[in-house]
């Protein structure tokens, strides 16, 4: 199958920020094998089996969203602007989540994210086997894994049940093209000490990435301050985490010594920044300058449904530049190219996937988002990375590709029907409705 | 004209937050003349023009944007991120811009607001007679005001031109339906004193609000502090400013003796907050928490299209949601609904049009906004509020009306083609963009 994208600004997003105006991209089976000119594909001749007119929309490499809970969709706008809503509502809530539930929620929250540009996502929550089915089959490139935390949950009646649950996964998913199937543990402060450090094993064994909540609520920075004087990040440095492939979520309290921490791991240590979520409910703003100072990789997350209530990484672009310009009292930080980068080629590092995917570059996998500029918000356009990170909103994405395969085409699902997603999704809600509003 | 809207969770943002889940609004020429249930709707027999299926949609009154420039559409995504970007860029491009241009950018920039549910929007810039037509021709509501600046404009040979200006604009506008003419200085420090006092006899003389960019500016605060050991907000006090109508946009470094002089002026003196803008500009959050402490009245704004990069408020909601809980560490500051509040019946009182719009109440003009809620962003609605600040974008808008007028049906214009007005902005901008690419 051959695929030529034309009429497109490509905005590569490769290390050297390269773009063509005027250009187009071919794509043969799963990669990208042909980046050129509008003049350079009128001087050859090729055989294609589709032809896209990209009608001078950007071309960029599909959006990466570095942290969610695909399986969280029946929590959104529940009990928002509630002080401790982890414990008032999400807890007590996940006992009532159930494996036909998450399967429909990831369906939804999957469809959700290509329709908004995304091509790769990193996920943590329960019953995630159903969420790498539901990625197989809606096409996604995920990284997957299967919450560990220290209390019974809705598929586990022992407490981190989910350790069993990981081990099983990890065997189930190895080398499958779009899942990568890695481990969770929800956080240090919900975790004890020794099935931290079986972690650490674990991943070891299966040469698994490990993800965490990290550094995220002041809660979990006294408690570890108080036990053991040491922050969440220099006890995880303790276990081994910081040798090991590894997805730090939030990291809002960093101190500049755990920096370094992170900072030292050469690369293996990397952070996935949700500043959707975390101003939200008002943590606060990560120390994203000082780490980018440091050359600590980051790509940005639009955390859970429930927290960020929305899975599009084009809100959390200019929730960042706002956030972080402002937080530093500087406009000229973080120009929009800058942000860009960080929710494509920035999330694939972050992921560890940099070499399949996050640029448009001959020989990487086509995950591609071609995002419209007909639309009222989208003129005019002097530098395209401001219209996309200050202009630009969801709905501007016109189509999508993962691994070659086009997901999304004129802003509709193709393969998968929307209605059904979320019909399916109403009727599997009915009990956690019902338990929902008792609350 | 009778036009029936039914089958629409009605939140009528009145001053109880009154509800109607299963809803219906009869428009009756401009005005709302019903309001009821389901079940209501089915007891009583109206003969109507036309029926809108509200497919279960959230129905809020207009959005109103209470600072903005509709004529600045070209400057749009040129020079982000760069410091003082107002001396660097805008004002120099100025020079360039011509009555036509104004023209076509107004009539993109109202077709923008309408398209993203802005009914009313508050205008300051230069050409307003052709913003002022323009808002005829496309049928939205608006204060448009002339600027006056102590510098030659491209309106004006003489500086401080738009007073006379303005005079003649008082004149010709005064009681038309959609249009208030006001007054508009630039802001303190680029207006002499005299011209200042001068502008407050004007306004009493047509008896016309006034708006102002007030303590927007570090150097704005720095030289009154210098010249008078004033703030602005104190030196406009002694000249009568907050005797008159006085919408007061930005008010960022407001301290808290200027919060006693706004407040003291009992309801004369308002806030246009324009969070987007003045974060982007990393210039900071302007003391809302405060403002509404000491009841100041505010309304949200976008400020203009090279300022804020949008002329959505979907956008400027979400961004206010998230600055100031996190500014002031208070996940429970600001609910979602108080943030919809401010940007309808808080900008209708902040322009001073709340007895005619800003909420859905019998009596009222018919400026509404009906929301979808099918596309995939607006799943599950625990809370309507909360689907609209935290998940809902522009794009959400379905159908809009102004004064009776539906405006905007099924996402699209329904009497002023987008392609048309498009065209004819991008013909007008052909000087504009090579003068642009000089800089």
């Amino acid at each position: 199958m051959k695929t030529l994208i034309k009429d497109v600004h490509i905005l590569s997003m490769d290390h050297d920020f390269s773009e063509v105006k005027n250009g187009f991209v071919l794509i043969e089976e799963e990669r990208i094998t042909k980046i050129g000119s509008r003049s350079e594909l009128d001087s050859i001749t090729i055989q294609v089996d589709q032809v896209i007119d990209g009608k001078n929309g950007l071309l960029i490499p599909g959006l990466i969203n570095t942290h969610t809970h695909a399986g969280m969709i029946p929590f959104r706008s529940l009990g928002d602007d509630v002080p401790d809503r982890l414990r008032r509502f999400l807890f007590p809530l996940e006992q009532h989540m159930t494996k036909k539930l998450v399967r429909a929620s990831s369906n939804y929250a999957i469809a959700e994210m290509l329709l908004s540009g995304v091509t790769t996502f990193c996920d943590m929550y329960y019953f995630e086997n159903e969420v790498a089915e539901s990625c197989k089959k809606m096409g996604i490139r995920a990284l997957v894994g299967e919450t560990i935390i220290d209390m019974p949950t809705c598929d586990s009646q022992s407490p981190s049940g989910g350790y069993e649950y990981c081990e099983t996964f990890l065997k189930n998913w190895q080398n499958d093209p779009l899942v990568t199937p890695i481990i969770a543990p929800h956080a240090p402060n919900t975790n004890n000490p020794e099935i931290l450090k079986k972690i650490v094993e674990l991943s070891e064994k299966y040469n698994a990435p490990i993800t965490m909540h990290v550094a995220e609520m002041t809660y979990e920075m006294a408690e570890f301050q108080e036990k053991y004087k040491q922050t969440p990040i220099e006890f995880l440095q303790t276990l081994g985490y910081f040798e090991r492939d590894f997805i730090l979520a939030h990291c809002i309290f960093a101190t500049e010594k755990d920096l370094e921490i992170i900072a030292s791991s050469n690369g293996k240590a990397r952070v996935a920044h949700c500043i959707g979520a975390n101003t939200k409910s008002a943590k606060g703003v990560a120390p994203i300058k000082k780490m980018l100072e440091k050359n600590i990789v980051v790509g940005l997350g639009t955390d859970g449904p429930s927290s960020g209530n929305t899975l599009d990484l084009f809100s959390q672009m200019r929730l960042f530049a706002n956030m972080h310009k402002t937080h530093n009292q500087d406009r000229a930080l973080f120009p929009a190219k800058e942000i860009v980068r960080l929710a494509t080629l920035g999330g694939a590092e972050t992921l560890g996937i940099a070499d399949q995917v996050g640029s448009i570059e001959i020989g990487k996998k086509a995950d591609l988002t071609l995002i419209e500029t007909d639309s009222v918000n989208m003129f005019p356009i002097f530098d395209p990375y401001s219209a996309i990170v200050y202009s630009a909103n969801a709905s501007n994405v016109n189509s999508v590709w993962v691994n070659g395969r086009k997901l999304v085409s004129e802003k509709k699902m193709v393969e998968q029907g929307l209605k059904e997603i979320k019909e399916t999704l109403y009727h599997e809600m009915a009990n956690f409705v019902v338990e929902a509003k008792k609350l």
